[in-house]
């Protein structure tokens, strides 16, 4: 559903951020202070800054998962944007009454491929209207991604007034699995802070109460519905609350116990 | 003395936040996300997020020596939660205007414990108004206590009608120390970001003017003001900012330079 | 320029801060409390907080390529602060609309050195009234820098009623170059997140047009105008966003395949 233009204005725009800049330098606060200044009542949210550099897929994976607790009608500006200073398209999408701000590279795809989801590529002109005078080469964000997410969340412009809907965005594959008579196979996608492991096996794939076990790593794990359902040191795989399939330590780090990390097979066996 | 509710709201509400969720992934970002929803005019300062996993205690330090600094009437998240997920209980504290959230495994204990505070029990039956309709068995601070907190802070609910005051709250000690005739022993809490180490030992448990020395790993520390009392390299022992003995190195890093870390033995002696 | 006082307020006054004190302690997150009783409405937007300790040079290269994107109005606050407790002065800069708090160590020497500046020492007698009763020894941040900058973005006291305008601030080199015919040597200042090297050569010291190559660790590396302009895995030297020549690997990291770091020197090799 595109964005519902007619509801009035809510208290305080939000705007998400989502970005590879770390904290080491002022990148990210340069780009909020560009925000305030297009939208001084924005509220400005950081979903992460610590996404490895260049990591399109891991930012793909967290913003299709992220945007739909925010209220309607937030702004997700998410920049992993290895292209800085080349010719690649800046896109604003509209999906569930939410606007999202990112370079053309992946970033947006599982969110592009939803149903109703409107990929605008941003008019270069416009883009020469965001100052200062010249854009920098390496740093888009503060010059010209922050100012363009100001101004939809303040409302000085529209999607519709940035450029034309296409349909030619740039690809990305995030999560997937295999599913077969009697198990799903999949892989690891990345470890958290916790130690725990993403894999890229949807829980939608199959129904919960089917599952026999987890194999990972040539080990056996039980399937539970939280971490508290084991005792700390245990070795569990559960549904995690981002809807894949996750594999856990209760109270520790199954990557630090399993030694596995990213590309790690994962299959899920169903009773038969 | 509890939260004193006739009084005009604030111009902004505040929430902060302190948890040991890090910043790598945006477990955070959703926190707030869903603080907004609830209270679209909160101003959220995070407090840490950078808690080592499952720190109940530093977590119940540091929320007890930070709360004071808010505004009164802000409303503190604090989430440490090993047992998300089982039913441990989450806790709601009246304690001096201000309001804190917790789940009940002692992080909210050292406020608990003091004169005047009022612990509740938040009702599981109130938990299941604040959706999304089935929440994650993972990830209660999404889906649990932010509402709760946006709620809270937007004033749209009172603690008195989330639950009974309860007595039987989790405890936890955090500082601690032995005092004797001509020394007080007690022992290194943590490091600090600077290398400097604070200890169990409250400086209310002694006076000052009659410090000869502090002694740690075998040394005599001389105890000081400021850091700039001494030489830039110099072991000192000082009263911190947070009440507590704490041994730094001028300009450096104590724990670098002593090599010694949590559970040191830490003596403050005493003239006699 | 001096604060223009006569203008109206700005719909919500931002802060920025800029620190050492890390994120791992709430050091940060008591400022900002200290702030928002200050200055309610305030936005407060981090600039970095993970500066080395002590590191004064790079806090006064940040504030002086960071401030400027900020709307006019903004208190920066500034805060790498070896002498606290000391008896070092506390500055209040006001700067082409902006105002910086620092204390007086080096960091606002590139500001307070430029035509229009105006600085200030903050009178200790004002110092006295910012409470608690008797601030901490070792956390002015928190104590006396927090509440100025909330007063100052509040519009509660004008830098004018603070102290007595002074030129004797303390003095910071921080960027600063060679200009010889044929070419002009610096140095590398220091390794961003991204393993870009920063070096101490401003670009408006040369004409672009007129470089043939960058020397740097015994390397020949080809001038660009983006990291787009060469293939990934190549070294390459360029204007960075914020005025000095750059050294970067496309994709990767300068730092790690030169091997270099802070200190070693570079050279920009003009045509003749």
């Amino acid at each position: 559903m595109p964005l519902r233009h007619g509801r009035p204005a809510p208290a305080r725009p939000v705007v998400s951020l989502l970005t590879d800049f770390g904290w080491k330098e002022p990148f990210v606060g340069l780009v909020k202070a560009r925000v305030l200044e297009a939208c001084p009542a924005a509220s400005i949210v950081d979903l992460t800054h610590d996404l490895p550099p260049f990591a399109v897929e891991a930012a793909a994976f967290w913003i299709s998962r992220s945007f739909q607790y925010f209220p309607a009608g937030t702004v997700h500006l998410c920049i992993v944007d290895p292209g800085v200073g080349t010719g690649r398209r800046i896109l604003v999408a509209e999906c569930a009454g939410h606007c999202l701000v990112a370079p053309d590279n992946g970033l947006l795809a599982p969110l592009a491929a939803l149903e109703g989801t409107l990929v605008r590529a941003v008019d270069p002109a416009y883009l020469g209207t965001l100052g200062p005078v010249t854009p920098s080469a390496t740093f888009h964000g503060r010059d010209l991604f922050a100012p363009l997410a100001g101004r939809l969340a303040a409302g000085s412009v529209r999607p519709a007034e940035l450029g034309g809907v296409v349909g030619d965005w740039a690809r990305c594959t995030v999560t997937g699995s295999l599913v077969e008579p009697g198990r799903v196979t999949g892989s690891i996608l990345f470890e958290d802070s916790f130690g725990n492991l993403f894999s890229s096996i949807e829980s939608k794939s199959f129904v919960a109460s089917s599952i026999r076990r987890v194999r990972v790593a040539g080990r056996d794990l039980p399937w539970v519905r939280t971490y508290g359902d084991a005792p700390a040191g245990s070795l569990v795989a559960l549904e995690n609350s981002f809807s894949v399939v996750e594999i856990a330590c209760v109270k520790g780090s199954a990557a630090a116990v399993l030694g596995v990390g990213p590309g790690e097979p994962v299959e899920v066996i169903l009773s038969s």
